[in-house]
This record gives C-alpha cells, sequence and structure tokens, in this order.
C-alpha cells in the first residue's frame, strides 16, 4: 500500500465515525504497516483536512492515546447552509391553514441534518455533554446527526409513555406551538443522574419543549448545557428558556399576501 | 496541493454525499488543478476504497456525467454488525414486564443506525427506489442513515395527523406488536403518484405495519419495492407482508430465566 492509500483510507474511517479514538496500532494492523508510517500518513491526513477546513484531526499521546476526527463546518459553509435554509423556508408553498409551515421534507432531509448537526457540534463540542436529547418527532435526524457528530448517545424524550420503554417518568406542559397541554415521557433507564445533556429540536416558539425537557432532566439530576433549534420563531420574544442557540428566526406568516419572513441567524459564532 | 491531499479531500467529500453525483469541473474549481489531473486523483481513490472494501467509487462519462460514491459495507463488516446486534439483545437486563425488550438505545445509537443503514443500502440499491418510508419513531434513524446512503428523500408516517403536515391521508390497522388497533397518518405532499418506495423499520412483529404502509402507498398510487427491519421475531412465522429483509431474528423471551434467544440472519446476501 502507498502513502496516498493509506491517507485516503484513514481519512475516510475517521471521517466516518467522528469524535471516536483509534489507537495508532489498529491503523498499523489494518494497513499492514509500521506505527511509524502511520503516524506520517495521519500528520499528512492532518494537514491536508485543516488546509481544505474539512475538519481537524487530533492525536492525543500516551498509553490511552490515539487519533480522532472533529468535525468542523467552515464559516463559508455555515452561511451557504443558512441560506439554503432560508430560500426553503420562504417557498409561500409551505403555507398550511392557520399560519402553520410544512417543514417535514426540510426536517427529514437526511444531507440538511447532517450538516445542521455539523454546526451544533461545533457550537456545543466544548461543554463536556454525556448526551443530546430530542422529543420526538421531527427533531430526530439533526439531533442523531448531532449526537453523531460528537459521539454521543441519543435521549427521544417520547409523546406517550410505551410499554417496550419500561418504567418512565411523565410530565404535563403547555407547548406555545400546538396551544395546549402535552405530555412527555421518559425512559427511567435512558439516563444516570449527575451527567450533562444538549438539547436539539427542529423548532421552538415560547419555548414550553425545551423548558420541559429541561424539567424532566431536573428530576434525574441532569444539568443542561446547550439548546440547539433549527428555527426559532421570532414571537414571543420573550423564551420560556433563557439560553438557545438557533440557525434561523421565523418572523411573519402572511396567509394572504403569501410571504414568509426568516432570517439567518448571523451571530452563529 | 500535492496528490495524496487532494486524494484525501475527494475520499472525504464523496463518503459524506453518498450516492450524489459530483462533476469533475467541482473538484477541479475547488482544488484549482485541471480536470485531467483529478481524474487520475479519482482513479486513485477508486483503487484504494475498492482495495480496502470501503465502498464504490463510480464514474459515468458524458455531459451530465461525473464521479459519485456508493456506500459499500462489507462481508466482514455485516458479521461484526451482526454479532454485536445479537450480543447487545442477549443482555437480560433488556427484559421488560410482558416479555418485551427495550431496545432504544440501540435504535437511537447513530454508529449502529449507520452500518445498518449502510446494509439495507446494500441490499436495496438497485430496487430504483425514490423514497426510504418509515413509521414513527424507533425505525427513523436506521431509516434516515439508509436515506442518506442511497441519496433519496425520508418521508416519515406519523401516529397522529399534525396541524403541521397539512391535508393528510390515515388509516386504522391491527398492531400485532402492541396488540391493538393503531392508527397512522401521511401527509398529502409528501409521496408522489407513480413512484417507488421502500419500507424500512426497527421491529417486526407480525408484519401489521409493514402491511398498513403498504396499504397507505398503494392509495397513493406507490409501489412499495423492499421492506427492511432491523429486528423480526420469529413469531408468527407467517407474516401480514411476503418480502422482508430482518437483520437480526427474535426467538423466545423466557422471563423467568432471563434468557433471550437472538438469530442473526446468515442468509443476508
Amino acid at each position: 500500500m502507498k502513502r496516498t492509500d493509506r491517507v485516503g483510507a484513514i481519512i475516510k474511517i475517521l471521517t466516518q465515525n467522528p469524535s471516536r479514538v483509534f489507537s495508532l496500532g489498529y491503523f498499523a494492523e489494518k494497513f499492514g504497516a509500521a506505527k511509524s508510517s502511520i503516524s506520517e500518513d495521519i500528520a499528512a491526513a492532518r494537514k491536508m483536512m485543516a488546509a481544505m477546513e474539512l475538519g481537524v484531526i487530533e492525536t492525543t499521546a500516551g498509553a490511552t492515546g490515539g487519533v480522532k476526527y472533529m468535525p468542523h463546518i467552515s464559516d463559508g459553509d455555515v452561511d451557504a447552509l443558512l441560506s439554503e435554509l432560508c430560500s426553503k423556508l420562504e417557498d409561500p408553498g409551505r403555507i398550511l391553514a392557520g399560519g402553520f409551515l410544512y417543514t417535514s421534507d426540510i426536517m427529514f432531509d437526511s444531507s440538511l441534518a447532517k450538516r445542521t448537526g455539523e454546526v451544533f457540534a461545533r457550537k456545543f463540542r466544548d461543554k463536556k455533554a454525556n448526551y443530546v436529547v430530542t422529543v420526538e418527532t421531527k427533531g430526530i435526524p439533526v439531533a442523531l446527526m448531532t449526537a453523531d457528530m460528537l459521539n454521543l448517545p441519543l435521549v427521544v424524550i417520547r409523546r406517550e409513555s410505551k410499554i417496550s420503554e419500561g418504567s418512565t417518568l411523565s410530565i404535563n406542559y403547555f407547548s406555545g406551538s400546538s396551544d395546549r397541554v402535552q405530555k412527555m415521557s421518559i425512559a427511567k433507564r435512558a439516563v444516570s443522574p449527575g451527567t450533562r445533556a444538549i438539547i436539539i429540536d427542529d423548532f421552538m416558539r415560547a419555548g414550553g419543549s425545551a423548558k420541559g425537557i429541561s424539567d424532566m432532566m431536573r428530576e434525574f439530576d441532569v444539568e443542561i448545557v446547550g439548546t440547539g433549534v433549527v428555527i426559532a420563531s421570532r414571537e414571543p420574544e420573550k423564551k420560556k428558556v433563557d439560553d438557545y442557540y438557533a440557525l434561523v428566526y421565523l418572523g411573519k406568516v402572511d396567509e394572504i399576501r403569501k410571504k414568509i419572513e426568516v432570517f439567518p441567524n448571523k451571530s452563529a459564532f
């Protein structure tokens, strides 16, 4: 195997497994090469990834040391993603009765979810979180991709307690988005006390869901160290949670003139 | 930029965007290199990926031509995934009251979902499907990853019709897993007549959900060209759908002796 071959294979394996540590021995065995050669391959891979702004390859020394890939979405790619989200959301064909917007095609698009997950991973990578938490359903793809980038388990809170979840803790809360009391339910075995979690969701209106998740997590002695949503509505300006990060803000939805106001969050980083 | 650098970057971009066609011009512009050099880089990348069984890089000629990455999970990696799924599922701590199994941690594990998605993509890649379809909630991660590998939209059927889905079509069906009549609901705008879909789900007992999805799709003149589930129970042997593919089979769950029978599907390919 030539250097080019090994560097390419290392990049493929590392980027497919973000935030996971691989030992030099793993690659040495896989490629039948000396650890010193692998070390040089990794240096070449790191230089290339950094130059192209394709993410950071980090090496750690010592017995438990190794190499891992930290995803990095460049400022330019964040801008491009925000523009793409805004132009998709501005499509007047999305307007439903009552001024609601159809967003399922956006939230279930794996490519958008992956890039949005990269943005959240960049935002929250230093928060030392133990889980990514979301509440079903439309936030699951972006929460899954965020969890993947950070190499964390995903915990999905259900609307109804299911027999297949074992013992659960449930709460009722007021949801501004649906204008009614909603229920959420979490499997007791899904989280451990004394841990830290990031909340990821598709949409925030008044912040009732995020507040509900946060209250629920407090019952388990789990601290919320970050909250990210794809879309936040501008109104109400005062949310039930203080600190959250949204990729885009939704303004007025004019059913008569068929106009949707969407604003990218330029203060992203 | 040296060849090694370009080959690595090409591999990263292609493998992060499975089944998507990129023109030579895209890479030529990105790297400031001649198309002839890019052509040689791609040949190097293809050779390396094939030798390592890391997937297939395909090139197509002509004006609309370009290069794309087709994911390929090797037979060895399929075996390793099946063993990992079986050993996780055999853990007696999963047994819940009534002989149900807790599987949320498995179904929401992004690394398992990604590799399971690669298996389904390998299985169904020649089916010329237009969508991947699942019903909420636990099948969403693996369905999303399958859709990502095949570069297809994901359609998620909801349990309740939501105002944010616009007009919906709903059906009631008998679910053997939950032993009751369940409802499912799909946004009319999510699919188009005359198209083809693959069903992906986390679990199949008698096949009621898959049959329900299939019936619903027929109403829209959408043909089901494949059905994949992570786990299928051995009983009942006769399912409501004829043709499905399961990664593992679940046998007896003995609540007293704390034994769970799980069998890998060795006839996978």
